[in-house]
C-alpha cells in the first residue's frame, strides 16, 4: 500500500489509457528537477529531487529526471506497467506536438528533445508544457486554486508568467502562448523589456528587475540615506538579487521597500487588469515573490481591489501559493487528463 | 421559401428545443432597437427596426419589440409556433436567470423585467445577455471574426467593451462579467474613470471621452492652432461628440488628429495586453470607431503589433467589423444555443 504523502484533490480525474492508475509529474527548474508519482485522484505518493545541474549538458539532465522517475516508482510500489503517460513542466518554451523544448535561456536549451529521450526511455506518452500552466493545473486541483470557477495563477520570479484554468481545463489560447501577463504594458513610456516592448509589467515586479531598481536607487541616492542594500552590495562585488531585496524590505530597510513596494503596485495593477478582462473568482500569486508573505499580501490584495472593474473586484479571491512544489507535480502529472492538442 | 437576406454561417449550431428551427435576435441600442428572425444556420431571414424611445418609459421599448418580433415573423413567414427562443443584446447588466436588465444607464433602465414580460407575451424561453457578448457571439458566427480559434471582440462608443468567443462559446468569467477591457488601467495616475478607478482605457478611448479631450485641447490651447472643432463647440454650445472628433481627424484637423491618435494608442496598448493575456487568433474592433476606417485601423495594427509580447503578436489576426447590426442580431439568436448558465 503506497504512502499517501498529500491528499487534497477530491474530484476524480481519470487517466487517458485504460487500466493504467497512475502518472508521473515532473516540475524541472533552474536548479532542481522535482519528481512525483501521483495517482488519479491528485495525491502525490512518493517523491524525489535532484539537482538541475544545466551546465553538464541537457543528456546529463534528462538522465538524473529518469533516475528520479525510476526511484519514485519504487518508493511508491507502483510498476511502470501501471503508469498512464509522464508529464513534465519546463521553464521555457515547449512544441506540444512532441514535446521538444524550442528554448529554455535560464538552462541553456534550445531545441532539446525532452519528450522523445522520455519516451524511448520510458515507453509512455509524454508530455511537455510551460512549468507556468503545469503549476496552474496542479494549484486547480490540489492548491489554492481548488475548485476555481477561472483561476488565474501567476508567478513571479525571475520572471512574471501567468497560467488560466477554466472549466477545469487549461486555457492555452490559439497557438498556446497565452497567459503572458508579464508582457502586459504597464506604462507606455517605461524601461525596455528583454522581449523588445517598453514598459512590461515584468521590469518592475520580476526578482532581477528588483534588484537592478534597488542598485540603481542606492546609485542615485549614494550617501543620502541608510540602507543595508548597499553593504550587501559591496560586499556581493555588485550582484543584488530580488531575494535580497524582499529580505531587506521585509526587515525595514528604506530603499529595499520603496523598489519593493513599486514592484507590487505594478504586480497588482496587472492582475486587476486581467481580473477586469477574464472575471476570475480565484487568483493564486506563487514563485519566489510569494516568500514576501503579509508585506506583499495586503498591498497586493489592497491595489487589485481598488484597480479592477469594481463588479470583478468584488467577487475574486486573492490567495498565496501554498506548497507550490507538490501544485507543479500534481499538475504535470494531471497534463495527460486536461492535454488538448491545438487544430492545425 | 423565406427571402436569405444573410448567408454566411457554415456550422450549424441547434436550437435547444427539438423540431424547432429558428430564432429571434434583438440588438436593444440607445436610439434603436435591430431585430431579425434567424435560422439554424445563422441566415437572417427577414429584419426590422424600431426607435428606442427610452423616453416613454420601459413598456413603450418592450412594446416596440415586441411589434418588431410579430413583424420580422410575417415578413419570414416563419410561425412564432416554429421559434425556439428570443435573444437580446441589452446596453447594460442582465441577471442571467431571469432576464432582468438590472442596470442600463444610457436608457435609464433599472431592474425592468424584460425577460419576464417578453417571456409572458409570447411563451417563448427568453435570453437577456450584454449586448457586447451578443455581438462577439455573431461575429465570430457570421462576422469578421467567423472560425476563429479564440476571438477577441472590442467595441468602442460610448464605452469600451470586449466580448471573448472560446471553443465557439462565450467565455463569461466565473460571475459572467468578463470582458471589461475598458477599465484595464492603462496610466496608474490618468484621468478619474465613472467606475471610480483612475487611467481606465476608456477614459482615453470612447466616443465621450474623445470630446472632451478634444474640448480641453482648444480651451488649453485657445488661439494658437487652428481647428475646425472650435467653430463646432461654438456652433453647437458646447456639445462635441466623439463623432466630431472622428470626423475632424478624418479631415486633418491637427487638435482632432492629436486626441484622435492618443485614444487609438491607449486602445491599441489595451488590446495589446489583452493580446499577450489571451493569445487569440482575432481581434474584431466595432462600435462607432470602426467608422474612422483607415486612420484608425493602420495605427491601431501597428500599435498592437509592436506592443503585443512578439509570439502573440505574429499570429493574430486584427479586423474592422463588417456588418455589425447583423452580427450583433445574429450573436443575440444563438446566445441560446451557447448559453451556459453559471453555476450558483
Amino acid at each position: 500500500m503506497p504512502r499517501i504523502i498529500s491528499a487534497v484533490y477530491k474530484g476524480k480525474i481519470g487517466m487517458a489509457q485504460k487500466g493504467k492508475k497512475y502518472a508521473v509529474g515532473i516540475d524541472l527548474g533552474g536548479t532542481k528537477i522535482a519528481v512525483g508519482m501521483v495517482d488519479e485522484a491528485g495525491h502525490i505518493l512518493s517523491q524525489a529531487r535532484r539537482p538541475t545541474g544545466a551546465e553538464e549538458g541537457y543528456r546529463a539532465v534528462i538522465g538524473r529526471m529518469a533516475d528520479a522517475i525510476r526511484a519514485v516508482a519504487e518508493d511508491s510500489a507502483v510498476s511502470l506497467s501501471e503508469v498512464s503517460s509522464i508529464g513534465v513542466g519546463v521553464p521555457g518554451t515547449p512544441d506540444f506536438s512532441d514535446g521538444t523544448v524550442i528554448f529554455a535561456p535560464n538552462i541553456g536549451w534550445r531545441d532539446v528533445p525532452l519528450g522523445r529521450l522520455l519516451r524511448e526511455e520510458f515507453g509512455l506518452p509524454v508530455y511537455v508544457d510551460y512549468d507556468t500552466n503545469a503549476a496552474a493545473l496542479g494549484e486547480y486541483m490540489v492548491g489554492a486554486g481548488k475548485g476555481a470557477r477561472v483561476l488565474l495563477f501567476v508567478t513571479v520570479g525571475t520572471g512574471v508568467g501567468a497560467g488560466i484554468v477554466f472549466a477545469g481545463k487549461l486555457f492555452r489560447g490559439a497557438t498556446g502562448i497565452a497567459g503572458e501577463i508579464g508582457h502586459m504594458v504597464m506604462d507606455k513610456d517605461g524601461p525596455p523589456c528583454t522581449c523588445g516592448n517598453i514598459g512590461c509589467l515584468q521590469m518592475f515586479s520580476k526578482g532581477p528587475a528588483l534588484a537592478d531598481r534597488a542598485a540603481q536607487a542606492i546609485e542615485g541616492e549614494e550617501g543620502s540615506r541608510s540602507t543595508v542594500l548597499r553593504e550587501l552590495l559591496r560586499a556581493q562585488g555588485g550582484g543584488l538579487t530580488g531575494e535580497m531585496v524582499i529580505k531587506a524590505a521585509r526587515e525595514g530597510d528604506p530603499i529595499a521597500r520603496k523598489v519593493f513596494e513599486e514592484g507590487v503596485l505594478y504586480l497588482g495593477l496587472g492582475i486587476a487588469n486581467a481580473v477586469s478582462l477574464l472575471n476570475p473568482d480565484v487568483v493564486v500569486v506563487g514563485g519566489g515573490i510569494a516568500k514576501a508573505g503579509d508585506l506583499l499580501f495586503k498591498s497586493l490584495v489592497k491595489t487589485v481591489k481598488e484597480r479592477a472593474y469594481p463588479m470583478a473586484a468584488e467577487c475574486v479571491d486573492i490567495r498565496l501559493s501554498m506548497n507550490s512544489e507538490e501544485a507543479a507535480i500534481v499538475g504535470a502529472a494531471m497534463l495527460e487528463a486536461t492535454w488538448e492538442p491545438l487544430k492545425p
